[in-house]
């Protein structure tokens, strides 16, 4: 057996995406095989991204469909759905054929409305299309939407033997084999049992005597986010699907799972910066707008009415001028600590991790937001002493800091507790929305404090 | 075979909780053990979590250590340690040797340094406490210490038909078999099978002959996250681990890079938030302290620095003492902008999707930000302008704030970019350390062009 040079990290050089385009471009067909069949699909994916619309056709059209129908699945949507359309639907066909249906059915939704239909009906393998066609009908966030019908299962009435033949002919149209799923003749899902188990049983015996009738498994319509917490919880590799009367429909496998968990992350860190929508730093300066201007649009109406508030406190501007200056950092005060706590109770929420009464958050948090307002107002005590010499003026805007950053705490405790008993994701009370809120409240109770101790 | 009536999602509910308080309570050793061997290991953590130590304690010595040790490795670290503590050497031992190595090195990393030893010295088996010590060796955030011992592997010498005995022997150790490896006799790991391949093979082949000479594998010094990118961008449930000669160690499993993952995402989104450290709702004030104070006094610096360049420009607190009830405005566009931009940068950086150059990336990010911020300014501007009436100061205020706006995005992207670059992560520069600069940067400009545009 020759060496095994391959190292798993494939790193793409620029010496590399180079060569590859002086092939495509010379069109150097021969050679273009040789470097790409060396290729994970997943790499070529990630070199395709960099190319053209009409070099990265020029590779797929190239390519066998075994290898393109992975690679058009690892692409960016953007990227694929326009070689898809540089397709016939002969073409597309034959990329869906060599995919699991799941991934065959998230290709497909990447068509436009009018083309899928014809794609679908020049799919050969009869079983293949209509299992398309009903996947297609699930939701996209459910169970349903994530499942594929690639699976393995056996009837209880099977003997050892019987299944052994049967599931080597099944487990050639199955990637990878978690686990044996076992039905009733009714198709209803009683149990389970792993590969392992099968080796190690008697040829003679019977699936009814050695299954394991434990089986974990989630309803078609529920959530994708609930099914990735079982997963997880649970240290699942793979779960069934079923419908309403326990049937099997189709399994869920980790790998999808990943996906959701690192979306759900990314969604909700982009909600904390201030990002809606699925954006990264490729997408058109357009579509980073319609991400980014609503909320700093929030940001400016905010703004607008901290100097409103101001205004209003003008009269003190003659002998207390300096209160004006600070009113920068008491809003980022406010502001920080109201992400700091939301940030963590939305944690907590995703986590199912909160626990206790709401009551009991709020007690915590005005405990630590009041010791952690104590310190910080300490120190700016002395700076405005010594920076500005009026004991009264540090003294009100310290107090006036203790109780903006209770608030604020509070404030961030409160609003993602409420939105998620109201069933609206907590997740975007962090960012801008906490912020905003936060200087707003900050300010007026800042001159608030500030007018009663100065006595004006 | 009975109607199962499991459901994958076991909520536990306040009537579910006050009955296992009864039950310990009272000590009911009968009815605890019918209720508890019901109920799935994670299930039986999240309870315990909420129980005293005492209670929880009495469970833990009341079930089996075949269920005890998967609920011990489930279990929040402080609330496991603190049983640990109750249990003597001889017992620990015992829930040691009923998990897998990598789960049985997380335990005894728990436990107190002088502790260690003596443990694992009541470990019966003499090749699983040597596997435990070799585990130990390596670094908590390397494939090393994410490997397991347990995995099956051949040697390219054997037939199918001799495999598949040996297969069975090594595979009741193994909880889920991913892949077989296939070895030199020297240990080098060469290639792989998958159970499905050995299935459908001839009994008389040689391994020689069927195996998958391609086959990813980490070193096992690489760094977790890079196992968990890799893992998750190849689609892999398991991976091997190698040394230096290539020589098969141990093994990674996808459930252990899905937490990898998850935790990696939680620390993006505390640091964005300005939280240090790993904690959650349920940590100390002191613990929740200590991770949040050190954020909130960067702020209080900022907001002081911010103060100080607001009484430099004293001398137009006369004429222009509107400009001073915007400075929160310009403050908060220049943090909301500069966390927009670090976070798709910071998040672009963790999936290897940043492409093109600094410039590039600086000149998109230019566009991006003069757009909305000329979209801002018209907005500021008409509201200045009828709020006050004079056009000057409105004019002043929002070309100012186009100016801040392109610098805070400029900030947001060439400080993580740079930081990437120095091999620091990037995500510290999310959060209050780019809203603090941004707000500092922000209102000296913002002040500069106002001078300059009303002439004083």
């Amino acid at each position: 057996m020759e060496e095994n040079k391959e190292h798993i990290i494939f790193e793409i050089t620029e010496a590399i995406l180079e060569n590859v385009e002086q092939l495509v471009n010379t069109q150097n067909d021969k050679a273009a095989l040789d470097f790409f069949n060396e290729i994970h699909y997943a790499d070529i994916a990630e070199i395709l991204d960099t190319l053209t619309l009409d070099q990265a056709t020029y590779v797929i059209k190239l390519l066998d469909s075994e290898k393109t129908s992975d690679i058009l699945s690892e692409l960016d949507e953007d990227v694929s759905s326009k070689i898809l359309n540089n397709l016939s639907a002969k073409e597309i066909a034959e990329e869906l054929e060599e995919l699991d249906t799941d991934d065959a059915v998230d290709l497909i939704e990447e068509l436009p409305e009018e083309r899928k239909e014809t794609v679908i009906a020049e799919i050969e393998d009869e079983i293949f299309a209509a299992e398309i066609k009903e996947l297609m009908t699930y939701e996209e966030d459910t169970a349903g939407g994530l499942m594929a019908k690639e699976l393995v299962k056996v009837y209880e009435s099977w003997t050892v033997a019987g299944c052994l033949r049967k599931i080597r002919a099944q487990a050639k149209h199955v990637k990878r084999v978690h686990s044996i799923y076992v039905v009733t003749k009714e198709e209803k899902l009683i149990g389970r049992l792993s590969l392992k188990d099968l080796l190690i049983a008697k040829n003679e015996s019977k699936i009814a005597d050695i299954y394991i009738p434990k089986v974990d498994y989630v309803h078609v319509n529920d959530d994708d986010e609930e099914v990735a917490k079982v997963m997880a919880k649970y240290d699942l590799e793979a779960i069934p699907v079923v419908d309403d009367k326990k049937c099997l429909l189709g399994r869920i496998t980790i790998d999808d799972i990943v996906d959701v968990i690192k979306e759900e992350a990314e969604k909700d860190y982009q909600l904390a910066a201030g990002i809606t929508q699925d954006v990264d730093a490729e997408d058109s300066i357009w579509m980073l707008t319609k991400a980014r201007l609503p909320w700093l649009f929030l940001g400016l109406v905010g703004g607008i009415g901290a100097a409103l508030i101001m205004g209003d406190f003008e009269d003190m501007l003659k002998e207390h001028s300096v209160l004006f200056f600070f009113t920068p950092l008491i809003a980022a005060m406010a502001g920080n600590v109201g992400v700091q706590s939301s940030a963590i109770i939305v944690q907590g929420l995703a986590n199912d991790d909160v626990k206790g009464s709401v009551n009991t958050r709020l007690i915590k948090e005005m405990l630590l937001a009041a010791f952690n307002g104590v310190v910080l107002a300490i120190v700016l005590f002395l700076f405005v002493w010594v920076y500005k010499g009026e004991v009264a003026t540090a003294l009100a805007i310290s107090l006036a800091l203790i109780v903006v950053i209770i608030v604020a705490g509070l404030i961030g405790t409160f609003v993602p507790l409420f939105l998620n008993k109201r069933g609206i994701d907590p997740a975007i009370a962090t960012g801008p929305f906490i912020t905003t809120s936060n200087d707003i409240f900050g300010i007026l109770i800042y001159f608030w404090i500030a007018k009663l101790i100065l006595g004006i």
